[in-house]
């Protein structure tokens, strides 16, 4: 295995499904509201994501199985909207960026194979004084302020790091739409107030969005 | 070269061979359980495997000949079993993930081309007061637990780094079956002691597993 | 993406355009350079280059729209010269030389491609007392010598570190004809005085060799 | 370029030529030697080896001119023998163990499509108390033993770093003969007494080979 490698468990039927993803990183805001998502719409993982770009060891749980890292891709249907959600393990190191940028494109190819035409990113952003703050950055202006008064802030001049920019910069160059929603976060620890407010202000966007397309 | 690379030296004529790996690592309890095995069933080395992701030097031997690093596949035939005996030189850097995944992917193709179908890693684990423990992993709960009472406890709740780790849990996304075997080490010097338990309970492990079969 | 990739804005009309390249660097004097040629000749990006060897995140804009690092390829015609200008976000680590090597050829097929047969690289160099020097190295030693009198010095024994160094030298290997010009700097901050003059020496060596041509 | 690639000068009528290599390393034994066997030859650069995996920069001369890293191979005829001599600028960082088995296997499938079966790789060596001794290390035992009474001693039990050792390993791994010389060198500076050791060596084996041929 030199490349990426999907492992498909089962093949859902989706119907233009916004693409949601929640990974490691800082305070796990991005993970944990990707859980709230998982749980709220009772999602199952369709998909797994292999490649050599993940550490080289395996984990092993209670009951003695072990496993190698990996990316896990939920599918669920609410009464208004398809879902896909990607959570999963650790992303590479941050040095490899062949290895970011190859997994982004084929997380990205995965998505718009299955119909996606609207991705949110989620994770963390460290700030001085976190108080749950939201932040948004989005693939066009117009988009970024439409969702300002969704609980979020623009967040204007600055990086965003990992899968969680890489995903939606590369989302827009392909002609995808898409936001980063981002939880502050005094980095350290699992953030879980800043994560719930990150998930209320996706479900805020996706209402929105939905009730537009209707 | 810029691939994993086996010459082979014979083809052996196995059927369902036991698949064995031992390496280097910690203690280098694998690789000395695999040097038991190799020398109480005769084996007798059939193919070479050499990897760009190697170290880049050779090693001279006594009578000045030298060679580049590489991996050695011994074939066996015992009265009950085949066996495929994979031990060597020192494994890639952790760093390299790639080399890692792309060397195990290519093992686990000989492995299955040659018709294994159980495979055992073997290797070390660093605990604070080592007694010639062997911990158990396996690619199922059913696997693990049939093989606690042949003198292995349930490692749970851990990681397994490098090829001992990442071949069983590859093997295990290919529908392979098979165990992984640490013996408690305190990381330092070659633990003989650790390595025979580990050597006893691997044959424990696959008469059980043949008497299944028969 | 686990390779370069250009993204066409337009289809410029050029007859063998000059190809200048200004990147990030030391004290910007390249960067700053092409800026000033770009607004001198009213030059208009027509294509972009990613790749994953940039680094893995987004840069932000004050309005939330978001974009991975990139290069940009600008148009220009002046009544005696077609130009296409290279600038863009920071180059890859100089410890990737696979990354610089790659990107470098891809460069040159696009300039090969748009018909240029001279190229002009723009960097700085550290020096003890900088006084807006500019050096200059050639393809051959014909063209060093007879751009010397244009205000610059030859660049004797040295090395030319990234972009600007190896884009020159892989040009010569393609048969291109080219100049490589370096303004001295003390390191630190962006030198615009430098940079200005190298930008007057580049506008004398085109004159010149445009002269040459008719 | 992500591929090592030769540029050639001109297409030397060699037969069977011995193909001995002296790049840098330790004392820079390999590389003194290549050039006294250059020099009392009278060979001439006939192909040039550029790879993405040397440093990225351009080495300027005094004359203003600037080339990428490379790698020379020089031919020459003496009445006795035809040689392939590989010599040039500074070997790949040891890190990259890809760079240097991929480098081996070009410059090794250049030597044969050349008609080369006789190969000699020379370097240095560390040791407490060096005067000028040569080490030898060979494809084979008979090989290794038939040269030990041209000066050499036989290199017993060590390793062989970088392209000097790899060459040789990878060689022999093709059915090519060769052996490897190493001059002592304390490590420092370029040591000239050595290299002329080695040289002496290469020069009456190269002699002994050729008579048996006869």
């Amino acid at each position: 295995m030199d490349k990426p490698y999907f492992r498909m468990l089962f093949e859902p039927q989706l119907k233009e499904p916004v693409f949601v993803e929640g990974l490691t990183g800082l305070g796990n805001v991005g993970m944990i509201a990707a859980r709230h998502l998982i749980e709220s719409t009772g999602a199952k993982v369709f998909a797994e994501l292999y490649a050599p770009y993940f550490q080289d060891y395996v984990t092993v749980k209670k009951d003695g199985t072990c496993r190698p890292p990996r990316y896990l891709f939920y599918a669920a249907k609410t009464e208004k909207n398809h879902y896909i959600i990607l959570t999963g393990d650790p992303q590479p190191s941050m040095e490899d960026t062949v290895a970011h940028y190859d997994l982004c494109d084929e997380i990205l190819d995965f998505a718009e194979k299955h119909g996606s035409k609207f991705i949110v990113t989620m994770g963390g952003v460290v700030t001085t004084n976190p108080e749950n703050d939201v932040y948004i950055s989005a693939t066009s202006e117009k988009l970024a302020q439409k969702h300002v008064d969704k609980g979020a802030q623009i967040y204007g001049e600055g990086r965003i790091v990992g899968a969680t920019g890489l995903l939606l910069g590369l989302a827009k160059r392909r002609g995808l739409k898409g936001v980063c929603l981002l939880g502050a976060t005094s980095g350290f620890g699992a953030e879980r107030g800043t994560a719930l407010s990150v998930f209320k202000t996706l479900m805020s966007i996706i209402e929105a969005e939905t009730e537009e397309k209707e």
